[in-house]
């Protein structure tokens, strides 16, 4: 597909879908969808959180870790096939064995040419009911900057992975450190037995979370999430329906692409780096943060 | 109105209101409004921005000075009144003259026995055509904390102001200092020459980066903005159409209460302090901040 693009203006897509049972099938299905994303113009592939596999962390098993690879291991060989045959930059998300006994949840941000452009180590690490991150994710350590963009051929991308996207401090500080759009693959779904009410409250949460970020950094957000149920093997009768809903919104928040709450989605739309630089200039936020009060945000909590 | 509460529930409300003309019928239309609601049960009363006034900030002009008066001057005075006699908590917000040259853009909170329970200076200060406040306003000096909860027979309220909204930052460090609730008397509208995509997208960015520290931070959000048109004085051919739209959150960003754009609205709905405590115990973001990576937020921008 022929799209009209100006300065600063690239096609971004993402691939949402269900785990298709083991790593071969799943990186088949992927490097389809981003070929068909690439005939559609798509210059930017946004792949979910863990996407090779199942999401494991539902339980605690030591078996998992031999799910785990190195950072240039077989996704990335698999991948840079397809970014280089298909000329996309492409957002993966690996489970990363580091060394003995330290193993990361780890996004690749893969060039056109198959090169590795970079990589982020997840910094913020969940545990509660059905995701025990804590048990098989060491949390990133420090880069400097401590959230760094990974620079690329499209532009300095700002990748964040799931659990960080609650948390403004990671957004802004990647807006600091020059991120011209901020990327999510993610893993998050409803625990079936919650009320109706409280799941649509947990989406819009996870929705306008990221909305706000966008917003308060003037930066475009793409965010990818698996869907499907997917049951608990050490309780197959409770599990997780990851909710889908993937999206990518402009700098204002406006949504330019949404995905449903359950169906596989490979789809791509254009967006424009232009608007966060006008955006900049008529409300500066930048222009007016306190750095002078803000030293307690590197506190726990402000209680004595 | 009666209403049962259960611990830690409370009913607030807002007053929006276009700018009655002087500071006489705008104190008299806001003290028969606080009235209106203490008795629809009302506990808690948040006003607008600046609302004794019109929003003089269309220009620079050195003659608006003569609005300012002291902390405790005439507003306060008037409406210790109403609080005393309506037994309630009120936001309000003044034009504070502090010394010679020295004036800010101060919110007060009056408590139920009609004392001041404390005040809050405006900390970002907003400059750009139309909203030319840095004339007016000196931003607000360092408390310890820098953002600094005021404690209330009804808990402890975070208090902003307007420009303050868009900074995760200021909602994050009050909300780490014990804030309960996060309050916003805001002046904000639309330029009517800009169309109306765009308008809406403004709209949409100022609801939703409040709804995303809400959520952020798991605090219910009471945000009372002005209505009606004003003109600029230097240029009464342009000005402002303020957008209303005060609305009241909980702490998932599930909206409570939602005034129109356009009207003058008196509303006020239940709030539960409790819903915040569950929550941060299943989705414990504060548990998982890095604050060993979050130093660079008090640089300007990580470019060296």
């Amino acid at each position: 597909m022929e799209h009209n693009l100006t300065d600063k203006q690239l096609i971004a897509g993402f691939v949402q879908h269900t785990d298709q049972g083991n790593e071969e099938r799943n990186l088949s299905y992927i490097s389809a969808e981003i070929k068909r994303l690439a005939e559609s113009g798509s210059q930017l592939v946004v792949l979910q959180e863990l996407h090779n596999t199942d999401y494991f962390c539902q339980q605690e098993d030591t078996r998992h870790f031999e799910k785990a690879e190195a950072l240039c291991g077989p996704t990335f060989q698999h991948l840079s096939k397809s970014a280089k045959g298909c000329n996309v930059v492409i957002v993966a998300s690996i489970f990363e064995k580091r060394a003995e006994g330290i193993y990361h949840n780890t996004a690749l941000v893969i060039e056109k040419d198959g090169s590795l452009a970079g990589f982020y180590r997840k910094m913020h690490i969940p545990d509660d009911p059905g995701f025990y991150e804590k048990f098989y994710f060491t949390p990133g350590d420090h880069t400097t900057p401590a959230f760094s963009p990974i620079s690329t051929s499209l532009g300095k991308l700002g990748v964040l992975i799931c659990w960080d996207q609650w948390y403004p401090e990671a957004a802004r500080l990647m807006a600091l450190a020059g991120a011209e759009i901020l990327i999510y693959p993610t893993a998050i779904g409803w625990d079936p037995a919650d009320e109706k009410d409280e799941q649509l409250r947990q989406l819009n949460a996870w929705r306008q979370v990221q909305i706000g970020h966008a917003i308060a950094n003037h930066l475009p957000i793409i965010s990818c999430n698996r869907t499907g149920f997917e049951a608990d093997p050490g309780n197959p009768e409770s599990g997780i329906q990851f909710w889908g809903s993937s999206f990518i919104c402009g700098p204002q928040g406006e949504i330019l692409l949404q995905a449903n709450d359950q169906d596989m989605a490979s789809q791509c739309c254009k967006i424009s780096l232009r608007r966060s630089t006008e955006l900049r200039k008529i409300w500066p936020f930048f222009r007016d943060r306190r750095i002078d009060a803000y030293n307690d945000l590197t506190r726990r909590y402000i209680d004595n």
